[in-house]
């Protein structure tokens, strides 16, 4: 199978219906497996309303492209979703609840990939990134985020400070994290238009950036070691949020 | 550097605390860079104190060896800590308060190393994993859990099913994770005595296992996909867990 430089697979129920539900001129092509049960058979449905190519495959074929991912025999070629710029936090950011995560310096393209997972399964609106020393939308990164990349609008700003403002004046609630704050992360009442910042794991945030925070917080570890990846605070913290909402 | 098989690097002041205050005999060298602050010269006077070799280095040393790991300064050789076996388990279960991960089918190194570092720093007392078809303590499991692999008991056990009823018979609530189950992860009381069992992301706990346990419980996911990481779900789980007890 080839692919362009602009499309990717994508597996997975949700993912593929969501994909061809929204931006069905993305997706040239659909690949079942056969007697997967019901929902594949409505999404074979779906794709052929939308004119797009149907094809059975065997089940090595996704063991081969989806190793160890929840493929549930289904995968597309679609389109990549481009970077959004600036401009598109403006009508964003009039909405009434309201989750964004920021992703500060975070540089392994394995973390912002599961960071991007989490947030489109938590039902995060936007991942905002600043334009330097971040990893963007990579390859990688797009596979490591099962399809969540695709779902999520990802936003490249110039300045994170610059856009700490623009939030804060729209109402936004910014939260920091670091791992010397004296707030346990489960122990704030979250804001309905909130915004989680995640600095990288050997640095943290940029003093710049917490003296502008609206509240600093921090997970509390009672174990031997006081240190988690940077995707699985990301998914901490955020279904915390969630859960309070 | 040279380290033998049988040995490894570790950085961060607690892991390398812990170690020489827990083992002192499996560490030959510890490494740390000058100017560092107060908590590096305590773990170098107590390094001495147990003839251990201590050594001054640069920052470059530290970027070179732990690129992107939260080294703060400080990182030791010393002898891996190995793999226990199933009588390890008959002391650990007479505690009051327990809590234990199982990692039924996990085969990603990435993600076993993740969920032991979490582990680690929600104060799990030990991870259990099945002989056949899981990733055991590789290079890279113990890479990724920096340091957590060498802080927490590592348990392998031949037959899960086995585990879990020697684990309820010592009145120890298990607790198997499944993206179907109705009940949601922080709508539990949890037993003071707990086993979390996290399956493969791709396919879930075994059905001869998910039988035998106490609760399935699965993560309220709001967003466009239901699919979090394996280490992300541990993650989330875990802080759940120790929040309530």
């Amino acid at each position: 199978m080839n692919l362009t430089k602009d499309q990717e697979l994508v597996c997975g129920i949700n993912p593929v219906n969501e994909i061809i539900s929204m931006r069905p001129g993305s997706v040239t092509t659909l690949f079942f497996e056969e007697n997967k049960g019901a929902r594949i058979q409505e999404l074979n449905q779906l794709a052929e309303k939308h004119n797009i190519e149907v094809v059975a495959q065997n089940s090595s074929f996704f063991s081969k492209n989806f190793d160890e991912m929840n493929h549930q025999g289904v995968a597309i070629i679609c389109h990549k979703r481009l970077e959004e710029n600036e401009n598109f936090l403006e009508s964003l950011i009039e909405k009434e609840n309201l989750l964004l995560l920021i992703l500060e310096h975070i540089t392994d393209p394995h973390n912002v990939g599961a960071c991007i997972r989490s947030a489109a399964a938590a039902g995060v609106d936007a991942v905002i990134v600043p334009k330097n020393r971040s990893c963007h939308l990579t390859p990688t990164v797009r596979k490591i985020s099962s399809g969540g990349a695709e779902l999520i609008p990802f936003i490249v700003v110039t300045n994170i400070v610059r856009t700490i403002n623009k939030l804060q004046s729209a109402g936004v609630m910014v939260y920091g994290t670091d791992t010397e704050a004296s707030k346990f992360h489960n122990k704030v009442t979250y804001g309905e238009k909130s915004a989680l910042i995640i600095g990288s794991e050997d640095k943290g945030l940029k003093r710049l950036t917490l003296e502008k925070c609206d509240e600093i917080i921090r997970i509390n570890m009672p174990g031997r070691i006081e240190s988690l990846n940077a995707s699985v605070t990301t998914g901490i913290m955020l279904f915390q949020m969630i859960n309070q909402q």
